[in-house]
């Protein structure tokens, strides 16, 4: 039935392009939109259409070099746009930013995609998402991580990039159980000793930072057995080796992925959303506990990014949360990689 | 189990903005990445990875005002690049715009991405891809439309924008049969007048055209009285208007899809992919029947939709295939759609 050289329009295409067309073109010049129209059947449809109850993706399957890796997305909280997200940026000129993004204003979509990297028989899941939310905005790593065909028992390493509840809050089910009950939970030493540091919880301000004291030691509670701290720059499974990317909080890691001569930049929260931090690398977000060094990181590692034109992870880039970083004016802009609908 | 104030980061991170933080940096630095590593827990992972067998994505819902919208991947192709390829560039300068979008050299990857759109209780499937394919590259339309959800004997139009057959051929199955039993199929008039002309057909040089004439009247054999002719600038459904953008094809189409204040222009083959022919809007692709009609065409959609700010659809595009389209310098860029994972 199928005819392989008929039904490959791209072949077609390039005989046609090199047989040429041109008095093609001149024939249909002579002809007018003058047909009319025929009788349609009146079969109806078998059912009415229903609205759509899930969204597609969830995950995305990619390769660097010989290591297999995908991108799940957690889901996706929308806030108010409230004072202090940017400390150093006005309403006015974030709201700008957003437009350029083509994003509405006075409000932000924050995204969040852990991934997983299986490498020689190991698999490591970075980053775990918001954890539980009865809502389901956000918590979706578990089903999505299924829906990839990724058993969550099957993880071999859960590894930690820095403190914060969406990226830790998933190491707990609702019931407080393991989401990964056969994984070794990779943190941090840097991160650890900062957050498990007593003096430090006593001397934290009222709000945020105390609050995320006390929720990292509600995560941690009773796992002492199952977590290993990591130093930098110490390959953690084949390919795979954290770096300090220090400021967004004191022991914030970022990765390096490398199979050959393929490198994935998992860069974990050096920036938020690409369309305000990345393309102001000089805005604090209040995210960042050491502002002014957040930034010097940023600079660095995008400065390094862009002449090396490695691909980068971004935990808070749009699904699939692949792309690359050019420079654009004082900051840089990333173009989101193609999907590639193919294993 | 969950604290709504505690489990958001956001909300956290907009307390520690507000709240200050500099106390904690000051304490950060005086840390140092010292801790020791504990033991690991030695149970082993409960299986072997397996490597993935199939990508994700596949479907993307989104909306445009009150009507549903559903963009569907029916898969990708690789060639090799063929002299032709583009007209009136050489291989030097499409292996630059590839770099430039981070694509390899000397091939091309060409999506296919149909869609469905919902509006007044009728389903459009606009163009059908590729159709039966044994290899599975592409004719993933069926099962990608089954997980979204919509069950192909839901589709009360199939709309074709062009007779090309990575449009057409997935009217059927490949037994031959309707792969969308109760739908009418509508094209465009001046398509169908020119590639039904048996004049047409007796002038066309053997090669890619002449493969599209028999390949239109082996697709659409029988069908006649499914078949509706439908004239330009006359809606087809509610919100959806088919407008004249001639050149790719004699008769090709592209379609505008509104509601409200919210518009999707659907470009249809306007361009193949936009790495190389929205940044470079005057080269002629192999594809483009009548080169300057088509360039014309091309330019004056783009600069209205950069003036517009519209969002597109793409039918050659990455999936999920919308953007938006900014000039950049004598051509112009997409900025992707950021991905939203919720409904």
């Amino acid at each position: 039935m199928t005819n392989p050289v008929l039904n490959d329009p791209t072949r077609r295409a390039a005989l046609a392009a090199l047989g040429g067309g041109a008095g093609l073109a001149a024939a249909s010049s002579a002809l007018g939109p003058n047909a009319h129209a025929q009788s349609a059947p009146t079969t109806p449809a078998a059912s009415v259409p229903a609205a759509p109850t899930r969204q597609g993706g969830g995950f995305y399957h990619h390769r660097i070099g010989d290591i297999s890796v995908t991108q799940i997305v957690d889901g996706a909280r929308t806030i108010p746009l409230a004072d202090g997200f940017v400390r150093n940026a006005s309403r006015d000129q974030i709201n700008a930013a957003l437009g350029q993004a083509y994003m509405p204003a006075n409000s932000m979509t924050l995204v969040y995609n852990p991934m997983v990297v299986t490498t020689a028989g190991k698999r490591v899941l970075i980053d775990t998402g918001n954890g539980p939310d009865p809502k389901g905005a956000v918590g979706q790593l578990l089903p999505n991580m299924m829906a990839a065909g990724i058993d969550p028992n099957t993880i071999d390493i859960v590894l930690l990039t820095h403190f914060h509840g969406d990226h830790v809050n998933g190491v707990l089910k609702a019931d407080g159980s393991l989401a990964f009950p056969n994984a070794e939970i990779l943190v941090p030493s840097a991160e650890w000793a900062f957050w498990m540091d007593d003096g430090n919880l006593s001397r934290a301000p009222e709000g945020g930072v105390k609050q995320t004291f006390v929720n990292v030691r509600r995560v941690f509670k009773g796992l002492d057995r199952r977590i290993t701290r990591y130093e930098m720059d110490k390959e953690v499974a084949a390919g795979l080796t954290p770096f300090a990317t220090f400021g967004h909080t004191p022991g914030h890691a970022s990765l390096s992925l490398q199979s050959g001569n393929a490198r994935l930049l998992i860069q974990a929260d050096v920036t938020n959303h690409p369309a305000l931090f990345v393309r102001n690398p000089g805005w604090h977000a209040g995210f960042d506990m050491d502002g002014p060094k957040a930034e010097e990181t940023r600079r660095r590692l995008y400065d390094r990014a862009v002449a090396d034109k490695v691909l980068i992870a971004g935990f808070h880039y749009p699904f699939p949360s692949l792309g690359y970083a050019e420079k654009d004016g004082d900051g840089y802009r990333v173009v989101p990689v193609a999907w590639n609908p193919v294993l």
